[in-house]
């Protein structure tokens, strides 16, 4: 796994510095694909032949993009024209969308190599795909972004698109031993996507680095993502936030948690603890209510219909719920809207709070994908934050820290990770 | 259209009180829309041998829903997974999507009757399409939602689905002598919708009586939106708000306005002049560069091929403004927050705000739907609108009033324009 990094990694840069070719790139990829997909089970399509060509074609291009042969892979919920688009469902087997999703038009049109479309849970949502933990084929990859964290931890693509309603992006990041990055609301558009939950679907980032996902994001946001050099050089404040919650982490994740706190104080930034600002209970129970009012009404069409093709599982969990009155789902939303004023007012100051990405390791078996628990709320607040990998648990399974930013101030919370990357030393 | 309407209206009350048959209705629509369409130019995509299978289908229904037969036109923008769906575009012309508009959904399940898809300007953008206005053929309907404004103004159908950015239900309602809403922002889902502008675009309504939008949107937004009884009766406090831009209203349009206030005055009900509680000259650039930053990135597949199938008006003005930075959009968004905050509490004590919907009678030609310029400011606010059918020009074009009410007070809107529709008496 290490060694294919490093060398699919050194290929990507000498295609990216324009001393190597995407079409060597490519069957390299398709090398890669090839050995780990038996048990990773990470792409709902990959068309070999289709990556060469275009290849082939980026090759030929007379003038590089930004994401010049930087292969990329996409989640199953996200429109491709010339790639089937399944939404992760049977239902959907083999639909061709009419267009690409407006960020898979924005990576092509910077040179990217789009690989294929990887797995999702159902529509994003509960139902697991067939995709495993790069680090241990029994254990869940995590999700609804599982393929696209599962290729990333497995060193086949340096980065892939995810989206995250709960936590589909950070938590299988943490999982897979790699950095997620789930932008501000509404920084990336949308279009194309698969909707699950209008107010709280996110496009999310899976890769190796800090910068990988930075980079990506700059294009699709349109805005200078990148880290400021010189940042990682100076004393940031940091927040640290345990939530009610808290006692549901494992003893391993606290252990790696505590010891990334250790070497942050020692590169010489300052910890302090956050005390909650309002009631995160109360935006946890917002974030359950709105996604049991939202969820029907977006996936309606499949609601309505006779659930075939649908997982039973899928099928059960989209149909309208009568605790969720419109009445709730008004209350909810004021809740929103009244913590997102005090964690604004509470972050002023810090440069990122920090708390974990998941409870644990990746749990054993394909059946779920994890706890979205330490992501809801913060989902629900609209704020960026990046997981990046922060040790191992006894078995060798991944675990990450999370670094939760203010509203709209992604530039700057890309920075923080970038620094706090190079402590953790994650290579 | 007269007769028309009031005949087809008379089997519609049949059908929906269990004492017509859908297939009778059917046999009438169609027989209208064979009658008009020549001229009129209202429907993207009609299938009278689909319209009669699913009437029997109807017919044959056990439980009857609570749209049971109602007769309605979907907006070419909005997906349908039975008829084609060409987002008003000759690049999408015979696209079929893979399923149903949440909302399109959600009408079939309470048993409307989807006649066909109207026509829109491409994307819902600038570029209009074939569709006349009802009330001379030599005149825009107004767009983009302009097949369903046309084909409800010429008695074809009572209801209709539209979409609003800019101005793209009210202003097309008020050029067609009919009721226009947009709810308020978020009120219902826009799955399956084509994506033109995702902070702004809201599912409109149109149709020939407040209580026939009224009711569908209950069904769409799963609240209770009809007019509460006795509402009527009460005396209402009115705020009449007249923008900086008012002078470029037409002397017909302001003298049908007048005469409006002083019916409503004549009702019992109180007319207060409403002053600027902001500034909206900032909040309709704020609404110029957020769309101006959105529509690029939402089309970013249609901005990035070559324009092949699309009208130049469209190509050109999907194109990345220079002026348009990410500090522009930004500094837009926190305009349109404050105004927000500002609307909110001017609109206290008031049931609604009164205003124009359009500057004057639907222009004459083809080659503009009109100018949005009193729709624009309320889009970005969010509020929930209605526009009323008021009074005609001197050369018998309708004129209108528009209702505003405050964010998520639809019911309440609802209600308040119900009362002036009795008053207007309009048919």
């Amino acid at each position: 796994m290490k060694e294919r990094l490093l060398a699919l990694r050194q290929m990507v840069r000498q295609v990216q510095a324009g001393t190597g070719m995407v079409a060597a790139l490519a069957e390299a990829l398709i090398e890669a694909i090839d050995l780990t997909e038996p048990t990773l089970g990470a792409w709902h399509c990959f068309d070999p032949e289709y990556l060469r060509l275009q290849a082939r074609q980026l090759d030929a291009r007379p003038h590089k993009g930004r994401l010049h042969g930087l292969p990329v892979g996409i989640k199953d919920v996200i429109d491709t024209h010339d790639l089937p688009t399944g939404y992760g469902s049977r239902h959907y087997e083999g639909t061709r969308p009419a267009s690409d999703a407006g960020c898979v038009a924005m990576l092509r049109a910077e040179g990217a190599l789009i690989v294929g479309k990887t797995v999702s849970t159902e529509f994003a949502f509960v139902a697991p795909g067939k995709t495993r933990n790069p680090y241990d084929p029994a254990h869940t990859p995590g999700g609804s972004s599982s393929g696209s964290a599962a290729a990333v931890g497995a060193g086949v693509v340096p980065v892939a698109l995810g989206t995250q309603t709960s936590g589909s992006t950070i938590r299988p990041a943490a999982f897979c031993g790699i950095v997620g990055y789930k932008p501000s609301y509404g920084l990336i558009d949308r279009t194309g996507i698969k909707v699950l939950c209008e107010t709280l679907d996110t496009v999310g980032l899976l890769g190796w680095r800090v910068a990988d996902v930075a980079l990506v994001a700059s294009v699709l946001a349109q805005r200078p993502l990148e880290a400021q050099a010189g940042t990682a050089a100076q004393k940031l404040r940091l927040g640290v936030f345990r939530p009610v919650f808290w006692h549901e982490a494992t003893p391993a994740a606290l252990a790696v948690f505590e010891r990334a706190l250790d070497r942050f104080r020692a590169a010489g930034h300052e910890i302090v603890e956050l005390p909650d600002p309002g009631d995160f209970g109360a935006l946890m129970a917002a974030h359950t209510a709105i996604m049991s009012w939202e969820v029907p009404r977006a996936l309606a069409y499949e609601r309505l219909g006779d659930g075939a093709g649908l997982q039973p599982r899928t099928y059960e969990n989209i149909q309208i719920s009568p605790v969720t009155t419109a009445q709730v789902y008004d209350a909810a939303q004021a809740v929103a809207c009244r913590e997102r004023a005090l964690w604004k007012e509470a972050m002023t100051g810090l440069d990122a709070v920090l708390t974990l990405p998941a409870p644990g390791e990746a749990p054993l078996g394909l059946s779920s994908t994890g706890n979205p628990v330490f992501n809801r709320g913060w989902t629900q607040l609209g704020l960026p934050c990046v997981s990046l990998p922060a040790g191992h648990g006894a078995g060798g399974m991944p675990l990450g820290v999370q670094c939760v930013g203010a509203m709209g101030a992604d530039a700057s919370l890309l920075a923080v990770a970038t620094a706090l990357e190079t402590v953790l030393g994650a290579e």
